[in-house]
């Protein structure tokens, strides 16, 4: 056994540790029954506050789940939403075939914006009609695993509000446009501390790390013609790619 | 202005999340400086210790930054390591060319795994030899961005670990098993807390969210041939996907 008295780690925080070392390495899996309070103290020589402080906090963390009358248990991982062929164009609105079913939020017409404008490669100096900001939800069984932003030029599309409000079909909204449609994308993916209005959103704690897909798609002629910002839930999202 | 002094949540609260959405709208953007203490306490008629508390909160967070003598700033976004062209063999160990500089830990010959087991999809009644692990840190300037993890059947590559051992070059490893090779992958991408022994490795604390890479490649043929299991440190990794 690997808890030494002797340490100034507290007994309860080596056991804490010990179990879950013992749950990372298969030992106990998840649903499990790890063994009782009686047996940890008589098994380890530990009194019973130092047992229930280590059990403690590891319910605290969600390691483990109390069910009353039955044990402690590891607890079940999440189930994670699997977005399953994930590549540039997932989150893609113009490669959308329907936004029906979609949720989008009310379609937004952006100013110009340094920030984009430098992803679109638009020179600064050269003034432009602006951006459409199409947003929605990424659900499932009504729960919000993320938020997704898409950017698109009025240059490229100077209807797209109006025809999106106005119910007109994505084929059509796309049609004589095929030179303009995403083919290709270079996103970034990455874990970053959630923005203030993406926690809100998202429905989690300010500063909670979040999984995020970010940049630029571009035309079967190389030009950036949408821009992605999407915030996931780090919990409830798993991407997949083949 | 946006604070409300009649409102429950406490004005130093309110003042920090008022700047914290000021830097994300980028009004103030990473090396900016922001008002003095003096200018926030006359423009927002706030008293000296709510501005200063609402400061001391955003430096603790890594948001803001206090040059001494010159006044506090927006803090730089952390220089990121960028992973061009990510996809399902960039951290395959069977897809190096070569691993010289890359900083492999002595190889280990690990038992058969009921989870790798799965991965592979070898029938649980069937015995095998088990599997070669081969670990190695991914760098930058000295500072550890990830760990890397392959696992390989033994099966496939009885004399891996001694041929490693030996210094055999890769094309001499990888020479006549071509078929054998990985083509590609089905990996999963999520952000998850930090298991113990990852948590050390990467130097962070205990139960942080990283950015994780795993799962199975496959080889021209289809069988699997290689387990990947990457953990990334979340703040200074980002993957690009092109």
């Amino acid at each position: 056994m690997r808890l030494d008295k002797h340490s100034s780690i507290p007994l309860y925080a080596q056991l804490r540790e010990l179990l879950v070392e013992q749950i990372q390495d298969g030992r106990y899996k998840p649903g499990d029954q790890i063994p009782s309070e009686l047996t940890l103290c008589e098994e380890l020589d530990l009194s019973r506050p130092t047992v229930r402080q280590a059990i403690a906090d590891l319910v605290a963390d969600g390691i483990l789940v109390i069910e009353k009358g039955k044990g402690t248990f590891v607890a079940k991982e999440p189930e994670r939403f699997v977005i399953e062929h994930f590549n540039a164009l997932t989150f893609s609105f113009l490669n959308f075939d329907t936004y029906e079913g979609v949720g989008l939020k009310p379609i937004k017409l952006m100013e110009p914006d340094p920030e984009l404008d430098r992803m679109f490669k638009y020179p600064a100096d050269k003034p432009h009609p602006g951006y459409w900001l199409i947003e929605w939800p990424l659900r499932a069984d009504n729960e919000i695993l993320g938020i997704c932003s898409s950017y698109v030029p009025v240059q490229i599309f100077p209807e797209l509000g109006q025809s999106i409000s106005a119910g007109k079909r994505m084929v059509d909204i796309k049609s004589n446009k095929y030179a303009m449609l995403p083919q290709k994308g270079s996103l970034s993916v990455l874990a970053r501390p959630a923005k203030n209005k993406e926690a809100k959103a998202l429905n989690i704690p300010r500063r909670t790390f979040i999984l995020a897909i970010e940049g630029p798609l571009f035309s079967r002629s190389g030009h950036v013609c949408e821009v992605l910002r999407v915030a996931l839930r780090p919990d409830l999202v798993q991407l997949e790619m083949n």
